[in-house]
């Protein structure tokens, strides 16, 4: 084992040539180098530096409370219950929430929420979130057996690209993940050492997939790697576009015939906006193609806690469901989530309300409807209003808002900037989102680390700062974006 | 890329042949093959089925909540009011902990536990954790940016294996630990395709450290790979003992002689219960070593809110503080956690609850104080008792339960047991803890699944139990181990 010089000098086993060179090559750019400047201003405004705006505005991330987003009442009022389990006592809360708590704690060992639960998930949890999978899908069976809870859908989507990824040179796996992408993806196949293969989404058509596009990329990949995985993400993350019945039927089709294993992220499947739109979840969809399908397509899908009406992100609350997953694999899997012993259990509880909210006759669900219908009303209104503004601006070209929580617009950018920017070695739209959030505190993501077409330049913006702030926002956008457009011409 | 026949078959991408072998290798006894069964067994004892016991006592795990110990009523409020910060107006809960609530609220994006907190966690927990470290080490400095809040210290372990391990063939990262070990380490440095080096506990003295042991198991171990770090458990697990501060000076001057990076799983920092112990941080004995190793030698330490005397093994809180880490590897670390968003902030906040928790004069000192002092002396009380029945019985001898909460008592097997348990593929200490469980209701586990000298037989169990129940509990043992021994002699 070879010794670098440098180590020598300083004495250190771990530096940044000795370290693992995979860890090196993760990208995160969703709290990459932007948030972190993002934030030095924040402290520099506490500090009394004078900028050309008072605060930064932070529309780089899906964090619905950040944003003044409040939680669902029922929700906090089930989990202060089963924090401190004295209040069971009190006349404060309504009869289903301490119900609600009774249940959960009864089901914790010791009937306590500090206790580990199993590693696969609490078991009426698992049950729970059974009933609700069954519910959304008309009557699909859904086994609590084949449930998993997790910490947050990052967890459940590690786990699953933990089973499927090895091999080296020719035969390393492959997963075909859609461009743009959400980064975990990217994150979590360099660390894992597998081969990201990439399949573009057509911005032309709202972000939809394209079947001669899956079919081509999977080609080119046959040559050099072992694919394996296709991974959706519907509602859209970046692009926040929801994908139709007909899109969902041709990938799982075209899954079967590859003999592909479906990985399907699906936690905005409350997220859904857009006019003739509507959330089809891949286990459906596979369940209406008959037993060809249903017996033999191998799928794993995704919720989360983090999403939705609910943005309760901080719990890392989660779970995933697979299907058809072979039985000597899933004892592997239930063995491999052994070892970090389980799950947050306050997440746990988070995601069985999710599953299992107050239900009509109940003294909590006339609240909770409103609390949920008036989150997702706003939500549906900020997505359309930032569509709208963002294409009355010239040189910015944006698709409807269809679902999730995301716009991601395409932005003309002169040459002259793109030319800056690469002799900066920056990527060019980096360079405009590092521009905007100088000249006016709003923080976006550049579409560079998300990927996109070459030659194209998108940002990632969030719909949620709450209206007032996202008009200032659109309109600071729109006021740089010609300026900014005007000083590089 | 191969198709194996069963693949082609049975139309499936994941199989057993055809998944991450890896994962393949991951063993976790704590959670293993004898739980699963202990779980059976109780559902069979609800479903009527007679058994010559009625409850199944489980001793395999350091669950302190789930064997009854009751959480720390300070802690559970101020979870209670970040939950639902409603509360905060009622008039049900000390000042001091509403104080603690709004200070990690007012900390939160939004007000809110459920916004996602920065990834290195919250800044007030981290700058509350790096004044602990400071007292509970004399003053030696502790850096806040150095410490990194984990899911439990689990994740803290993991993540920094990951930064540590690569390479192939003979430069393959190896990594001390001993043995016996708990399984979280070998279990993760199979997942990473790390070499295992072993270095074994000296159970005549008590499981304390050898050096000649360290020196010759990395000479052995430098022949065929390129070992980076050293894994000590102080207090101990499973073998419950604490290192003295001599042995971790030795240690120290070990791993700076050898440029080993230290890692320090301090777990079990307040588990400390024989007269003439102490606990001392690695890092605290690194300072008083002087510049020559305190300006050198790399050091992590992890802590948790699982153990001690609060047991919160359900939230998964916990933190990591990193000792003479290279900025730019730091800046690597700072990067990879930032693709798990963050830790539960709940368990954030826990954490910040124990390394700040109520001080002379505040309201809820005194019923904090009682709480902590009770739990851990019943705890010194069962770590005596445990070791003292199990030294009556002929053929188990037991080391004393200085710390942690755990015994590892050797147990002398009778050959015929040991040729039926081969005969059964089992190991014997395995079929052992198998048959005890059949017959008894009590659950074990294995010192196979924590690695032990060959030809030497242990099980682990845990000091938890009530103490009533832990009387029958080791009154059962040493009534198996008898007509056990009868039985195969």
């Amino acid at each position: 084992h070879a010794h670098q010089p440098n180590d020598v000098i300083r004495k250190i086993v771990l530096t940044i040539d000795t370290m693992n060179p995979r860890v090196k090559n993760v990208e995160y750019a969703v709290r990459g180098p932007i948030v972190q400047r993002a934030m030095q201003i924040e402290k520099e405004l506490r500090e009394g530096l004078k900028k050309p705006f008072t605060e930064v505005i932070k529309a780089n991330i899906g964090d619905a409370h950040a944003m003044g987003q409040q939680p669902i009442t029922f929700f906090r009022q089930v989990l202060a219950l089963c924090s401190y389990p004295e209040l069971l006592n009190e006349n404060m809360f309504p009869e289903d929430a301490k119900n609600r708590a009774r249940r959960i704690l009864h089901a914790c060992g010791g009937g306590s929420v500090g206790a580990y639960s199993a590693s696969q998930g609490i078991d009426c949890v698992r049950q729970d979130v059974a009933c609700y999978i069954e519910r959304r899908d008309g009557g699909v069976p859904c086994d609590p057996d084949n449930v998993y809870l997790t910490t947050g859908a990052s967890d459940g989507i590690v786990t699953m690209l933990k089973l499927l990824v090895c091999g080296e040179g020719a035969s390393r796996t492959g997963v075909m993940i859609s461009i743009p992408q959400y980064p975990l993806y990217s994150a979590a196949l360099a660390e894992l050492g597998a081969v990201q293969v990439n399949y573009y989404l057509n911005e032309e058509k709202c972000w939809s997939m394209d079947l001669s596009e899956l079919e081509s990329s999977l080609a080119e990949a046959r040559k050099h790697c072992n694919p394996k995985a296709l991974c959706i993400i519907n509602p859209g993350n970046p692009t926040g576009q929801v994908q139709s019945r007909q899109c969902i039927e041709d990938v799982i089709r075209f899954a079967a015939k590859e003999r592909l294993f479906l990985m399907a992220d699906e936690v905005y499947q409350d997220n859904v906006y857009a006019e003739g739109c509507q959330f089809h979840s891949f286990k459906k969809v596979l369940f209406e193609l008959g037993p060809e399908y249903s017996d033999n397509v191998e799928l794993a899908s995704f919720h989360s806690t983090s999403k939705c009406y609910m943005g309760e992100c901080g719990f890392r609350g989660g779970y995933m469901e697979v299907i058809n997953m072979d039985a000597e694999v899933q004892a592997q899997l239930s063995k491999l989530v052994s070892v970090r012993l389980c799950p947050p259990v306050p997440g746990q509880a988070l995601m069985d309300l999710v599953v299992n909210s107050p239900q009509p006759g109940e003294p909590s669900h006339i609240t909770f409807m409103k609390e949920r219908t008036a989150t997702l009303s706003l939500l549906a209104e900020k997505a359309k209003l930032t569509e709208q503004i963002l294409n009355t601006v010239p040189g910015i070209t944006c698709n409807p808002v269809q679902g999730a929580m995301y716009s991601f617009p395409n932005i003309s950018l002169p040459e002259k900037s793109i030319k800056e920017a690469k002799a900066l070695g920056q990527a060019p739209d980096m360079f405009y989102c590092m521009n905007l959030l100088e000249e006016t505190g709003i923080c976006l993501v550049p579409g560079s680390g998300f990927g996109q077409k070459d030659g194209t330049y998108h940002f990632r913006m969030t719909i949620l700062p709450p209206t007032d702030k996202l008009k200032i926002l659109l309109a600071k956008v729109k006021e740089f974006h010609q300026k900014f457009t005007q000083q590089y011409s």
